[in-house]
C-alpha cells in the first residue's frame, strides 16, 4: 500500500506531450450532444474514451440509453478492502460551437496558442469537460504505468448528455446503483481560485425555476376603445413583479429567508481573505457599480445568498413598429437561487400565494414549475475533502481556497439522492476559459497541474487513516 | 334649391336591392391593401368606384400613388356658389381575412343572413368601410335619379390604404390642396349609439407610443454565476414600469394631466343620460368590474380621460422551459391615449424624465418614439354638426348621441392640418360588427338608415341659412 507518489508525477511530466496528444484525439471528435446530426460523433468519443480506459487495465463498458452513451469502467483491484472506493465523474460531450465565425481557429482543430500563463490549447471542450475529465484518466495513467495498479477502488462514469440536460443519467443511476457503489464522487468540472490557487468548490447554490402567466381580457383588445377602463395585464405582471424585492434589494416573499443560515465566522474571515476582486467581476459583466441585497459583499451574494431574477418576459406586441393592443396576458419566467437549507418547495409554495395575494380583479394565475433543486454544501470536515486538500496543496503550494459557487450543478444532487454519496468539486478551469463561448481554452499549465494534483489527490485517499471513519457529509440542503 | 328629400328617400326604398347588389360586387373584391398580392384586386376596387361615380355624373378620376390608387370625384354643379362644398372621405380597402377558417363564409363571397336585427350582410369590408362609403354614394345616385343634381356642391376621396397606415394620405392632401378644398369632410367609418340611435363622434383621443428599451449588462449573463450581485433589467423595468400609475389609477408622470380638461356640466349630464351599458362593455373584453382612474366612470375613462397602457413588452428568454440568465436588456412598448389640450411632445417628454430619474445602476434607456397625435374635438355648435344632427334626427326619429371614442382616427386632423377644416364622424356601424374580425358584419338595416341618413343630411346642408356663417369648429387640441 505504500506506493510512492513521486515517480508517478515525473511520469506525467515525462508523458507530457502524449497527454495532450491524447486530449487532443478527443477534442478532435465533434461530439455535440445537443444535435442529433453529430450522433456518429458522440459515438465515437464514448468508443475511444472506453478503448483508452481498457487500454490502461478498466472493466470498461459502453451503454446505450435512449440518449447519448454512458460509459462505466472498474479498475479491477487489488487494492485493499480498506481502500476508499472513489467514483470518477466527467462528461465528454461538448456544447455547440456557435457562432463559428467568432472562432480563432477550428472549434474541432484542437490549436496551442500562446498566452499570459504560456500555452493553452483553444479547441470546443477544451476544458469542459474533455481536458479535464482527460486529468484523472492520465493519472490512472500513470499510476498503472508506474506501479502497475491504482492506490484506490476507482469507478469510472462518464456521460454524453451534460451539455443538454443529462435525460438518461438519473434512470442509469437508478438502474445502476450497485455498480456504481462507491465512497465519494470526485467531479472535476469546475475552476480554480486563479492559475496559482487550487481550489475545491464545496457550496453550490440550488434554483426554482417559475413561469408565471397573468390572464385578463378573452382576447387582445384595441387600446383606444378600452385604454383607461379595462385591466392590463402587461401593466399588472410589471407592477407585481416589480413588488418582488424592496428598495435594498430584499426579497419580499414572506418567510423566503426563514432557512436562510448566515456564514459562520470561519468562513466570513475565509471569504475576506479572498482578495475577491469585485470590480473585476463586475466589469466581466460590462458593468461597475455592486447591486444586490443590501449590507452584503458581492461573494456573500452570489455564493451564500438566495437571488430572485426575472429571466424572460413577454407580452403583447413584440414587432416592428406600433401595434395598439391591450394584451389578453403576460407571461414571465423567474427563478430563485437557493442556498443550504431553503426547501425549493416552500419557496414555490411562497411565491404562488405572493401572486395569488396580488391578482388584479377579472385576472387568473397560470403558474408552472419548471423544476427545483436544493442547494449543496459538502460539509468541510469530511476526511474525502481533507486529503483533496493535501493532495492539492502538495501540488500547488499553497492551501487550496473553499469556493462557493452561484449556479447548480445537478449531477451532484442526482448521485447525493441516488447513490447516497458525497461529491468532492476539484476543478482546474479559469474564469477566462470562454466556456461556451468561441475560443474556448485550456491552459496547458492548468492540464498539468490537474493531472499532478488527481495523482496527489489518488495517494492521500490511499493514505486515509480509516475507510468509513466518517459517513458521507453532503447536505442537500 | 327647394328640391324636396321625400321622393329621394322613395328611389332609395325602391332601388334597395339594387344597391345591396352593388356593394356585394365592390366586396367581392379582395382589396386588401396590406398584401402586394392583391395589388391588382385594389385596382379593380378603384376602378369600380371610379365608374361607379362618373356613371351618377361625377367627375371621377384615379390617381396613381406610392401605394395604393386613389379616388377623387367631383360633382360639377350647378349647386349655387352660397351652397356648402363638402368633402366626403371613405376607404375601400380592407383588412386581411385571416384567420380565414374562423369565418362561417367566404369573406369575400358577401352572404345575408338573419340576426336580431333581421337580414345582415357578411364579408370582409361589409362595415369597413365598403359598406359605409357605399351609403353616400347611393344618396347621390338617389339624389341625381330624382333630381337631376345634389343640392350641395360634393367632391369625394376614396383611399386604399387606410387599413395599412396611410402613407400615401397625407403628401396627397398637400399635393391637392385646391381640388380637395371644402367647407367641411364627412367621414362614414365610425358607428351608431345602437341599432335605433345615430351618432356623431366629436371627441377622439390623441397617442404617444414609445419603445423604450433599458441596458444593462454587456451581454445575457449566466443567473446562478451572478443572480443577487448584478443588476437585471428585466427586474428593474419591470419595477419602473410598475410605478408608472399609483393604486387609484393615476399616472404618475409629474405635470401628466396638466392640460387635461374637465367635462363641462352639459357633456357630463349627456354622458350620464346616455344609459351606457357599462357590464355589456367589460363583457366584449371578457371583464366584469370596472377599473381605471379612481372616481370616473368608465365612458369617461374611454372617452374623456387620458390612459396609459403597455403594448408590449420583452426580454430574456421566452421559448420553452428553462434557461437561467440574467437578460443584458428589456423592452416595452407604452402608448398613451390624449385628451384635448394635452400635447404629445410633452407627455412624450415627461416620460423620458420619468424614466431617467429612476434610471438603475450602470444602465442606459433606448427611447424611440412609434409617433404621436393630438385628441380630436369638434365644436358642437358647428352648423355643419348641428345639420347633420337634424338630417340623423329625421331619418330616425331620434336625436343622436353626441359619442366620444377612445381610438384615433388620423385622418380627421390630416384633413385639418393640411386642408384646414373640420370632419364630422358620422357612421352607422354598430358595437357588434366584428371590425377587422372574421365574420365581419352590416346589418342590412343600418345600409338603409346610412343611406337615407346621407340623403337627408344633405337636404339639411342645403338648407343652412348661410355658408360659412361660421368657421369651422375643428379643435386639434
Amino acid at each position: 500500500m505504500t506506493m510512492p507518489l513521486a515517480p508517478v508525477l515525473e511520469r506525467i511530466d515525462a508523458q507530457f506531450d502524449q497527454a495532450v496528444d491524447r486530449l487532443c484525439a478527443l477534442l478532435r471528435i465533434p461530439s455535440v450532444s445537443t444535435d442529433p446530426a453529430h450522433r456518429s460523433d458522440t459515438q465515437r468519443a464514448a468508443r475511444l474514451l472506453t478503448d483508452d480506459l481498457a487500454s490502461i487495465g478498466f472493466q470498461a463498458e459502453v451503454h446505450d440509453t435512449p440518449g447519448q452513451p454512458m460509459i462505466t469502467a472498474h479498475w479491477p483491484g487489488p487494492a485493499s478492502d480498506a481502500a476508499p472506493h472513489i467514483l470518477y465523474y466527467g462528461h465528454y460531450d461538448v456544447q455547440p460551437p456557435d457562432p463559428i465565425d467568432m472562432w480563432d481557429s477550428g472549434p474541432f482543430e484542437p490549436t496551442i496558442a500562446d498566452g499570459p500563463h504560456g500555452r493553452r490549447l483553444i479547441a470546443r471542450g477544451a476544458v469542459d469537460d474533455k481536458g479535464q475529465l482527460m486529468t484523472f484518466i492520465e493519472a490512472f495513467r500513470a499510476w498503472q504505468a508506474v506501479h502497475g495498479e491504482l492506490p484506490v477502488k476507482v469507478t469510472v462514469l462518464l456521460e454524453g448528455e451534460e451539455e443538454s440536460g443529462s435525460p438518461s443519467l438519473e434512470p442509469f443511476l437508478e438502474a445502476n446503483k450497485e455498480a456504481l457503489a462507491a465512497d465519494v464522487c470526485m467531479i472535476s468540472d469546475t475552476g480554480m481560485w486563479d492559475i496559482d490557487t487550487p481550489a475545491i468548490t464545496y457550496m453550490l447554490r440550488g434554483l426554482v425555476y417559475v413561469e408565471v402567466a397573468l390572464h385578463g381580457p378573452s382576447h387582445d383588445l384595441h387600446s383606444g376603445m378600452y385604454g383607461g377602463a379595462v385591466i392590463n395585464p402587461a401593466n399588472e405582471l410589471t407592477r407585481i413583479l416589480g413588488e418582488l424585492k424592496d428598495e435594498r434589494g430584499v426579497v419580499q416573499i414572506p418567510k423566503f429567508y426563514d432557512d436562510v443560515l448566515e456564514l459562520s465566522d470561519a468562513e466570513a474571515d475565509q471569504w475576506a481573505n479572498l482578495g475577491f476582486d469585485e470590480a473585476a467581476f463586475l466589469a466581466s459583466a460590462g458593468l461597475r457599480t455592486p447591486v444586490g441585497e443590501a449590507g452584503r459583499t458581492s461573494i456573500e451574494r452570489i455564493w451564500s445568498r438566495p437571488a430572485c431574477d426575472i429571466n424572460g418576459i413577454w407580452s403583447g406586441y413584440t414587432g416592428q413598429g406600433a401595434k395598439t393592443i391591450i394584451p389578453a396576458r403576460a407571461t414571465a419566467k423567474l427563478s430563485f437561487r437557493l442556498v443550504p437549507q431553503q426547501d425549493p418547495g416552500k419557496i414555490y409554495d411562497g411565491l404562488v400565494a405572493f401572486l395569488n395575494r396580488r391578482t388584479p380583479p377579472d385576472c387568473r394565475w397560470e403558474i408552472k414549475s419548471h423544476g427545483g433543486s436544493r442547494a449543496v454544501r459538502v460539509g468541510t470536515e469530511s476526511p474525502y475533502l481533507e486529503a483533496a486538500m493535501r493532495g492539492l496543496e502538495s501540488t500547488f503550494g499553497r492551501k487550496p481556497v473553499l469556493m462557493g459557487c452561484g449556479g447548480s450543478i445537478p449531477v451532484v444532487g442526482s448521485i447525493q439522492r441516488i447513490l447516497g454519496f458525497d461529491s468532492l468539486l476539484v476543478g482546474f478551469g479559469l474564469e477566462d476559459d470562454r466556456v461556451h463561448s468561441p475560443n474556448e481554452k485550456f491552459e496547458l499549465r492548468c492540464f498539468e497541474m490537474g493531472m499532478k494534483s488527481q495523482a496527489a489527490i489518488l495517494s492521500e485517499f490511499a493514505a486515509m487513516p480509516t475507510r468509513r471513519a466518517t459517513p458521507p457529509r453532503t447536505t442537500v440542503a
